[in-house]
């Protein structure tokens, strides 16, 4: 078993992942993912921008509500906060190499700990960011995107933006503009907002109305400050419909679709989707996706799973072959996903405690991705699943049905119509064999 | 035990419901609900415009996927459907006249049964539509809504105005014409479209976008027809999530009021909230009233529970007084419903097969409510419940936080004054306050 | 498209179902399912004992909660009860034939109809009887399994064997009789108990106690009287948590088994476990079948899939890949099923309308099941699945683990040796690497 | 607003809570709750035997997966762990005292904190012992129950009795030798066996049967000694389905009572039944309390809720009367809670940072049970409740029904009743009728 190592070489014993060309037997290997293999006229690599998420795999140490730390990294047990991030940052570098992982994302507090004295942190995220800038040269590793975390301090429990304290909002106000400084810095590509805690734990407390449009004000305030600052990648906003309020105000992609026309921010933001997300609000992944999609937001993903069977936001590594390749079959049909990649919010198991572990997560999501990619740009090239689907709607592709579509019909003239053409046949939705056709390319 | 009774009166042994004055051992009288005691200025009754569910209560014949009928209406032996519309009609009258219930709502297709010819259909509605009238003028009750049932018949089974063949759409709108006439005839106070079918059951097999544009282009010309026939009431949309689809594209309130912003239809339709709807969109009743009314939409309520432990559309009448004073509260606070009353659309158990249950089931739901609207008015009038709120927003109601919310501070104000004024206080929710303040008024 | 034939041949224009040989381009053929291929020293078909389920492909006519019929089946129309059960049956038996499957599952009345006269229905199924055993003689194909339907029918509306009433459950003892009696003389290999409505609406007016032990009594005579006249096979019973009744008694694997061993049925009984009974429950599948296999006790399968977002009991066909393999291979490791077989109680989507689409679903779930052995069978042969398992257990095979095993260290010991051994190694769980391997061989 | 004080008085500033006696408008006090008052026969305190749960109250620092603590207790600021434990206990005894509190609940790492010692743990846990017998002794307190949380610590992740590692068992024995002892010492009432982490994270790597097998034994060697130290209380195994394993072995009320019975541990063994932990596995509370009432094993409760709407373990303080009152019902009819008492094992929420939030959420839970107690024994001194349910199962109180209930009824005897007494009377449910009776006495 390889064990976790000294600061020199923490991974020491497992070297950079490769594509496998022995038979099944190698797990520390990718089956599928060859970045460099070309894909409907990419590379893999271009299709599948994946992304290593820091908090999950740098910092979450395997504690939950019932019980502490299980994953004892080494580099925390320095105890100068510049000497721990710097160590975190070698670790992370270390492993996003080896794992091939072209992009990673970060929160302000993942990179290096805040004490609550303002100009103290945006000092510490200044020299992180030099050094994050010196590791990004010499890796070529990019970041996908940044972001503030407004839900884990104290002062937070309330909400950031949404806070019914104006002084609270303040501070979250603090924690964005050196949150954007440090992505403009590392020329991040896109920043994100999830909500955190913005949203009520009971609605007996809370002025909703207020409070989303105090959200709205902050999105704009923090807008302008990064456009002003030369930020041009995309804004995500990352939908979440409960967890840890009771309710969160970015419920689901239609929700804040809806927010962002109301409050005039549909221009800059798009969304990134969680799989995890979706399926707390009851939806599936490939929903949301479409959602998304059919607005042309469809910005980013954060790959993972949840436990079906239980509710719970388990953040576990996506491995379901036929979820991710329907997931694919939107994604490509969508033409990719707008500024963003795939970031792995995902993470181990509290009892997956070897460092090799970290490594059999990604490249089984890596892997699933990659097989759903193939699977999936297989289908659409040589299966009718995009006929079947534009049959169905012929009917308003000409005649009378298109003339409804540009709005020329009214709703006798619809009734006129019903009562001259009789009862309509029966026409087979064809799921079963929709679903056959799916797993027999997979 | 009372049982079913001739045509002459179908509910004998039962007389009208009156107030309660004997102690608690009367199950046939109200116990709360008494229709002219003022309370904040109105009548009762006209807080609460309580309409019975012509589908439920008069068609709901207590199957379930599992069994057939067990409860068997004398009216349905008759073999004319006209005969057996009348006979229905009749037993539909009497029960909501000794039930006190001021207002009916029905589908089309509860009033009469309706075959595949149009003509005929629209026929049959009409003469019912002129025996409702007598009935309306007879009793003074009225016509709380009108609705067309798109979804039970064969042709809806891939949706409506949704539907992938433009033919079935036809038909749709051929009966919203005769649903919106009857509507107008019935001097009907509002119109309802519940979106049935209007939902995908797999995403393989769907043009999502193209649909929903179907469907906001169909509400626009139903519209349009029914202002143009002299209709003055609101068009209400019903969200649900899912059921009879595995999605339904009028999912919840802010998916809703999304779409009628997207699509320009803000200002003709407004909101019928279902208990029951919220639950399986995983929100509470009381998420989905504040949505509402913070966006100044909340017309109407379908009153009913669903299950809670299974997740299941049982449509169980109301009868939990902490959730249905939550929302009271939610009600007084935005004014009232606008436009739109208390339906409920609520059925009686498979086995509650006497009479009397479906006495007993109304009786227990408006004595909820009627309990719960003394609850919150006391609690409004009386405790702090509003100023407990009010207070936690004190801080953007003069000073920074008040130029903020007018927009003047931009991303480095907000810092700046976070800076200046140090680590904010920690200041409790109270939630737990709260809640017994709630359940001492009860 | 294919359409419904006259009852020469109901299907006509669908061969016989084959092996695939020709590309991935034909949906109307098997993929993976080769009936006589061997694996693990077994044909294929003796692993997967696919049956038929009467009621959803021929009988179930795609209503639902919300609408009628959409599947209008020719036999139907027939007036004469035994001429339309006939009917029905001949068509039964042609997709059988076609679709390769080996076996078929019944309810009483979904063979013929039965009307409230128990003498009539016996004869009724009597001379259903003599034309099974004709129709099973001439193709080959056996009765998997019979029941009783106790639940469809108005009495049962308060439970059969449980119902408050002891009248009503004479009919069931009645019903049970017929059906037993029909089960021995087609030579059915099992008969199963499938709770139907025994449980309760509410507790509110039940005697849980009371209800359980009538159960109990009812079962013990129904075997009783099986037995004296013959019949060797198996008795199961079918576990579900909830629907139609809001709490059902048979909840899951591990509380039928604790009725049972408490009743004294276990030497009779074992368990037919429903992946969406398994689901509604709470449960993975696998945990189900693990349950039931760790008592040995795992007789039978109902093969479908529920719709995990919105936790209904849709029934549809299996197509999950992960899911199926993982079942799999507890049923390898258990060797196999006891009795029993692989029945498709599923039903196709009520706007799956053509004919084909029944084998479209067929295909899909055997495809599913076949494919998923070959891939369990693989891991079990080939990789080290099963050697990880036991390695973690390897401190109970020796030592003082073994001792307590064999119950010979008591809490003294035990804390003695935690004394002496000091702080135990941390052991990952590799639960990743493990998800790994399966999909590896996938 | 009243703020945490220094040691001499933790709680400055709040009095005893007394019975409230001047209107609603005193949050600090009871309404409901008098302890001396009689019911039934008995004093509300001895049906009512509350303890406050050490964990949630002086323990639990409002952290959530999403972030750190907001409570923040001037205990913990001292360094010595035996000065931290003195003085938690002092504050412990101090709120419980002001509370009304006459029973207290603990863990041993809640009373003081736990290394990798055992000689040092168990000196701790025994000074601790001293110091709270001389608490006890002063306050007239009294332990409720002990136990020993075997989830936190890093060496529990798969488990503590069901580890694979043997190793891992002896620490989980040493720890409930230890909590045994100090039980003993504390004339604890009752033991209490809560999962814990006693279940799977997967089945892909666990031998279920063999780890239930291992907590078989577990349990009986802890039984052997307790009763062998002169334990004469009642040990209670506490079902929860699901987190933080995936799956727990003491999944529900009816699960435990077959393990129990399985593995001869029901003569030591009762259940402690929690409300969260019902609705996670899919039951209403009241039918956990059913199913232990039944088998005569209904030992004590952990008062809660959870979330209902997204299933979460939240663990608030219970005040949904129309709840409490059927589980009062349910306790009333079984002759009350044998052994145990009504544990408050719920949390204020994160954001209810106030001391005084402390006491709101006791006195709101408590006068919550007080008040269903109330109405309870209402129910079933005045009104026709009882009756209802037993003249349902009149049937079998005499003639042929008795007959079955004694087993002197076969199949064919049960089939000519029906066959002799034709079809049977449909008789309701009288569902709504009940709910609204239990809603007439609130």
């Amino acid at each position: 078993m390889i064990t976790w190592n000294s600061e020199a070489e923490y991974f020491k014993g497992i070297g950079k992942i490769g594509f496998e060309g022995q038979g099944t037997d190698n797990p520390l290997a990718f089956r599928w993912y060859n970045p460099d293999q070309l894909v409907a006229g990419k590379k893999m690599k271009d299709h599948l921008r994946f992304a290593g998420a820091y908090w999950h795999s740098f910092c979450g140490n395997g504690s939950d509500p019932f019980g502490g730390p299980t994953h004892l990294f080494p580099w925390d047990v320095k105890s100068d906060p510049l000497d721990r991030a710097k160590a975190k940052m070698d670790a992370a570098f270390e492993f996003l190499s080896k794992m091939n992982l072209p992009y990673y994302c970060f929160h302000d507090v993942d990179v290096i700990d805040y004490g609550n004295d303002i100009i103290e942190n945006e000092k510490r995220m200044q020299l992180m960011t030099d050094y994050a800038r010196a590791k990004q040269a010499e890796t070529g590793i990019k970041l996908l995107w940044g972001t503030a975390n407004l839900f884990s301090h104290r002062r937070y429990m309330n909400g950031a933006a949404t806070n019914p304290d104006f002084h609270v909002l303040t501070h979250a106000a603090a924690q964005v503009k050196a949150a954007l400084d440090a992505t403009i810095a590392l020329d991040g590509e896109n920043y994100v907002f999830w909500g955190g805690r913005e949203g009520y734990m009971t609605l007996l407390n809370t002025d909703m109305k207020r409070e989303q449009e105090h959200l709205a004000k902050f999105l704009h305030a923090a807008k302008d400050y990064a456009r002003k600052n030369g930020f041009r990648g995309t804004f995500f906003i990352e939908p979440k419909p409960c967890e840890p309020t009771k309710h969160q105000y970015d419920y689901d992609a239609a929700t804040v679709l809806g927010f962002l026309r109301q409050y005039n921010l549909l221009d800059d933001f798009k969304l990134n989707l969680e799989v995890n997300h979706a399926t707390l609000a009851g939806h599936t992944f490939q929903h949301e996706l479409q959602v998304a999609a059919d607005a042309g937001k469809l910005g980013s993903i954060d790959a993972n799973r949840g436990d079906y069977q239980n509710g719970w936001d388990t953040d576990q590594f996506p491995n379901n072959l036929n979820e991710v390749t329907e997931a694919m079959l939107i994604i490509l049909e969508a033409g990719g996903l707008q500024g963003g990649g795939i970031n792995f919010d995902a993470r181990i198991r509290r009892n997956s405690t070897d460092p090799a572990d970290l490594f059999h997560a990604h490249i089984g999501g890596m892997d699933t991705f990659a097989r759903a990619l193939l699977i999936a740009d297989n289908i659409l090239q040589h299966s009718e699943y995009k006929k079947v689907r534009a049959d169905r709607y012929v009917s308003y592709d000409s005649g009378k049905g298109k003339v409804f579509e540009k709005g020329g019909l009214n709703l006798e003239d619809l009734r006129d119509y019903a009562l001259s053409n009789g009862e309509p046949k029966t026409i087979s939705g064809k799921q079963e064999y929709l679903e056959n056709l799916i797993n027999r390319y997979i």
